[in-house]
């Protein structure tokens, strides 16, 4: 694989889409060809799976069911866009990624790592992200933010309960994974952010 | 659990839809309380994924995102409408089921039956049918029947090998469960068909 894929992670409300904006206008002004993408959702056909996903009606819907719906997709996502964008030397920039299922469906919604962990492996076919941001801001601040917008969706309307386990669980993948996954405090102004993220992204370009 | 479930399997055209019809009004004239359902779809959230499945224009779509996807249409209705229903003592007859996914993605897209079955063996959390009428006839003339009807979806536009792989995959499955699986030559009369069909069910409501 020529590209480089990263992946920002964080509960809603932390600051992702800013900060991905950002890091495309400032990769591409340096040159590289960037592809911003974001799950679930990506492809036409991940798109429509996203509609039925976050759809606010949909309250009957079973834990086990989100979760395959997750991974149908993603298999979609990364076959037809991330690996191929990877092979002609892009960089992939995607708001979300597996580490999502794994907090929010494995830990939030108690199936467990391992369950969701091995529908995921079919799915992503050997592709992982060589970063990770994990946006960190309490998960009260974050829902603060989110129901001022219109964004709102059916996993925000989850108990606070719910994002609290969710935070926990990004914060347990942090640990796990520090190869990987950059955890960044995002209740810092958007500039400090944003600078940070571009030196973690710069060395990793220069060394890889 | 209470209630007789039933799933009819067969290549599209074989007569699954007359036969259900025939046996539910004949069920109800005895006083049986049935339930007809079908795969994929049933409840509110799985048709929502069946028109995605099925829908002409998602040709883009990737062999594991359908797996994925007939999983979790197949996880909401058992959770949703199948569960409860046999719970409630009903009789459930369903127009296809968990069969159809080993056969058409496992054997006819070469994803494997083990990697299906793992899959759905989360999704139907253990509950199989009492007894599956497997409709026989020749994936040629089923084809035959199907395109001269307005029915045609993206699954029968594949090429005539995919649909003779599945109906071998059918052979092989009624083979290897017998006890569950009665294969029923569908190319004589409807009402023939018929016949033969409410002897087995009589056979296994009186038994249990």
């Amino acid at each position: 694989m020529k590209g480089i894929f990263i992946s920002f992670e964080g509960p809603d409300g932390a600051g992702k889409t800013t900060q991905i904006k950002l890091l495309k206008d400032y990769l591409e002004k340096k040159g590289y060809e960037v592809l911003v993408t974001r799950e679930p959702g990506g492809t036409n056909i991940s798109e429509q799976i996203r509609s039925i996903i976050l759809n606010k009606n949909n309250i009957e819907m079973n834990n086990i069911t989100e979760a395959m719906l997750y991974a149908a997709s993603r298999a979609q996502h990364v076959s037809e866009l991330i690996k191929p964008s990877l092979e002609k030397g892009k960089i992939i920039i995607s708001d979300r990624f597996v580490d999502s299922s794994i907090v929010y469906q494995g830990i939030g919604r108690n199936l467990g790592i391992d369950f969701v962990k091995s529908i995921n492996d079919m799915a992503i076919q050997g592709i992982m992200p060589q970063i990770t941001f994990l946006l960190k801001i309490s998960p009260n601040e974050g829902l603060k933010r989110r129901f001022s917008s219109d964004e709102c969706n059916r996993l925000d309307m989850e108990k606070v309960e719910f994002h609290n386990k969710v935070y926990e669980g990004y914060l347990e993948l942090e640990s796990l994974y520090p190869e990987r996954i950059v955890g960044i405090d995002a209740s810092r102004s958007i500039e400090k952010v944003h600078e940070e993220i571009i030196k973690i992204v710069e060395k990793k370009i220069y060394n890889v």
